[in-house]
C-alpha cells in the first residue's frame, strides 16, 4: 500500500480538499524569511519557518492545514505553490506588523550555524488559534515553539492519531516544567542529540531516549544531522544513516522536512506499525536530504514522486545486509 | 556458510595449526601494556596495542600471526590466552629495554581522550620482519605505524587477498609522501572521519573516500565512533550505525577490534563479493562495541559465538526496513 501513489508532484497525491473540508495534518510552527549565508553562496528573504519547510515536504503525501502568523509585509503570493500542493492556509493569520525575520551563517562544515538575527515580529505574540476545519486532523505536528503554546493547541484538537512534537534547547532550559508537563501529552518526540541530553541529563543516547519515553512519549526520534537519526521505539531502536550527499547547499530546514516526510508518510500509509513506522523515518531522512540540496524549500517543492522512490531506494541499499544464518 | 562455525570459543574454531605453519591472518602492529583513565574506573598494566586487539577479536574466526615486539620486561605469559585461541607468536620479538606504554584519559564523553604518557620503549626501533611461515598469509592487517614500516611488511608477504590498512594523524601529517605511496598497495584503508578529511583536504566524506579510492585501495572505511562506520567499495556505500551501548566502560582499543572482527570475517568465509563484504563490515561493528564493555581485550576473549551472533542480528534488527514497492 505504499510507494504506489502519494510521492511528490501534484498528480500523484490524494485530491486536494476544499479550504473547510478535513485535513491529514495540521502543522502549528513559524512562517518566516530568511537570510542565509553558506560558504556555497546565499539567500536573501527565503520562504522559512518550521511551518513552511515541513509542509513544502508533508505536501507531497498528504493535505495539510498550517496554522502560524505573519505580518502585512509577508509576500504571501509566494505560498501560492502551496496551496496549489493541497496545503490550505486558512490559518495562517495575517496581522499588522512585521513577519518573523531569521539570519544564520554556516561555517565550511555546515553542522554548527550563526544566528545572525533574530527579529520575532508578530511572531512575538503568536497564539495558535486552531480553526474549526483543522480540529480534527488526524495526524498533528507541534513546530519548534513555546511549550505553552504546544499544549494550548493539543487543548483545542480533537483525538488526533499522533501528535509529533519539536522542542529545542531554549525551551529545554527555561521552560523545563512546561515541556515535561506537554511530553506527557505528545506520542512522539524530535530531537536532537544535545537536546536529548540536555533534556534528560544523561549523556548516553539509549539511557537519554529511555528517560524521554518514560515522560510519555511512545517515541523518541534524535536527530544526528550527517550522522543520520535514531527512533527510539515500544518495539524498537532503529537506526537510519545520514545521506552521503556530495554537495550540501543550505541545511536549514531539514529537521522540519524531516518531520514532513515522516508524518506525511504515516498519514499516507494510515497505519502505525513497526515496520511502517521505520518507513516513516526513512522518508523523513530522504526529505531531510533534499532540503539540503538547495537554499530554502523550493527543492522539496520540485521533487519528482520517483526521485524520492529512488532515494528511499538508496538508503535501503546503503543499509541492507543478510544477517548471516542463525547457528544450527 | 557463515555463522555456524568459528565464532568465538576455541570449540568452534578452524583447527589450530601448528607454530610453524600457514596462518589464516597476518598482523602487524603494536603489543604495549596501557594504563587507562575513564570516569568509570581505571586499568593498570592492560593488555594493549594494535596487535593485540586486533587478534583477540579476529581469533574468534580465524588463525593469526603477531608480528611485533616487546621488551624483557614484558609479561609475556598473560599472552598465553592468545595462543589458545590460536594466536601463533613466532613473530613476537622480546628485546632487551622496556616494551611500549601507553596511558590515557577519557572525559565522560568517552569520544575525546588526552594521551597521558607514550613510552615507545624498544617500539621506537621496530624493524617487522615477517617469519617465512607468514609469508603466504592470504589477510593481512597493517597496524597504525610507520608507513614506511608497513611498505616493508608489503615487501615481505606473497601475494595476500587483501591488505587492510590502519594509520593515523601522526603519519598523515609526518609521512604523507610515504602514506601516498603506501595506499598504492593496499586494499582497504581503514580512518575515522578526521582522518579521512585530512588526508583528502575534503570535509565532505563522500567525497573524501572518493578521493582516497583513486589512490589505491578499492575500500574505504570510515569510523566514526559512536556514529558508526562507512564503506566506500567498487559496487556500493554501506553504513553500520554505532551500537547503542547503555554502558561504556573503555573505547580502547575498539578500532583494532573492528579490524579484527571484519578481516576474521572475511577470512572465515574466504569470499570477498559486496555481500560477504556487507557482513564483515557488521562483524567489525560487533566486535568493536564488544571491546568497549571492558578495560583491555578480556571482553573480546570471553565471547561466546551466540553473543557475537546476537549482536550481528541486533545490528540487522536495528537497520532493516522494507523498502516500498516500486510504483507500478
Amino acid at each position: 500500500m505504499t510507494g504506489e501513489a502519494g510521492v511528490g508532484g501534484a498528480e500523484n497525491r490524494r485530491p486536494v480538499k476544499d479550504r473547510d473540508s478535513m485535513i491529514d495534518i495540521l502543522v502549528v510552527g513559524s512562517v518566516a524569511l530568511d537570510d542565509i549565508d553558506t560558504p556555497f553562496g546565499q539567500a536573501r528573504d527565503a520562504l522559512g519557518g518550521s511551518a513552511v519547510y515541513f509542509s513544502a515536504a508533508a505536501s507531497a503525501f498528504a493535505s495539510i492545514g498550517i496554522v502560524g502568523v505573519v505580518g502585512e509585509d509577508y509576500p504571501i503570493e509566494r505560498l501560492e505553490a502551496f496551496r496549489a500542493r493541497g496545503v490550505d492556509l486558512t490559518g495562517l493569520d495575517v496581522r499588522e506588523g512585521t513577519s518573523f525575520r531569521w539570519a544564520g551563517s554556516y561555517d565550511y562544515d555546515l553542522s554548527s550555524r550563526q544566528t545572525l538575527l533574530t527579529e520575532l515580529g508578530v511572531f512575538a505574540e503568536f497564539r495558535p488559534s486552531i480553526p474549526e476545519s483543522f480540529r480534527r486532523a488526524p495526524w498533528v505536528f507541534l513546530g519548534n515553539i513555546d511549550p505553552r503554546l504546544q499544549l494550548d493547541v493539543l487543548r483545542q484538537v480533537e483525538d488526533p492519531r499522533l501528535v509529533l512534537c519539536d522542542t529545542m534547547n531554549y525551551w529545554i532550559e527555561g521552560k523545563r516544567s512546561e515541556l515535561l508537563e506537554l511530553l506527557e501529552h505528545v506520542d512522539m518526540l524530535l530531537v536532537n542529540d544535545a537536546e536529548a541530553r540536555e533534556l534528560s541529563g544523561d549523556f548516553n543516547l539509549a539511557r537519554a531516549a529511555a528517560w524521554i519515553r518514560e515522560r510519555g512519549p511512545d517515541y523518541v526520534i534524535i536527530k544526528k544531522g550527517e550522522h543520520g537519526a535514531i527512533l527510539f521505539g515500544p518495539e524498537e531502536i532503529f537506526f537510519v544513516p545520514g545521506y552521503p550527499l556530495e554537495e550540501i547547499f543550505d541545511p536549514t530546514g531539514a529537521g522540519d522536512a524531516f518531520a514532513g516526510g515522516l508524518l506525511g508518510h504515516l498519514a499516507r500509509a494510515g497505519r502505525l506499525d513497526s515496520e511502517e513506522m521505520r518507513r516513516a523515518v526513512v522518508f523523513g531522512c530522504a526529505m531531510g536530504s533534499f532540503a539540503c540540496e538547495a537554499f530554502g524549500p523550493e527543492r522539496l517543492m520540485d521533487l519528482r514522486a520517483a526521485e524520492v522512490a529512488d532515494r528511499v531506494r538508496s538508503f535501503h541499499e546503503m543499509t541492507r545486509f543478510e544477517s548471516p544464518a542463525v547457528p544450527s
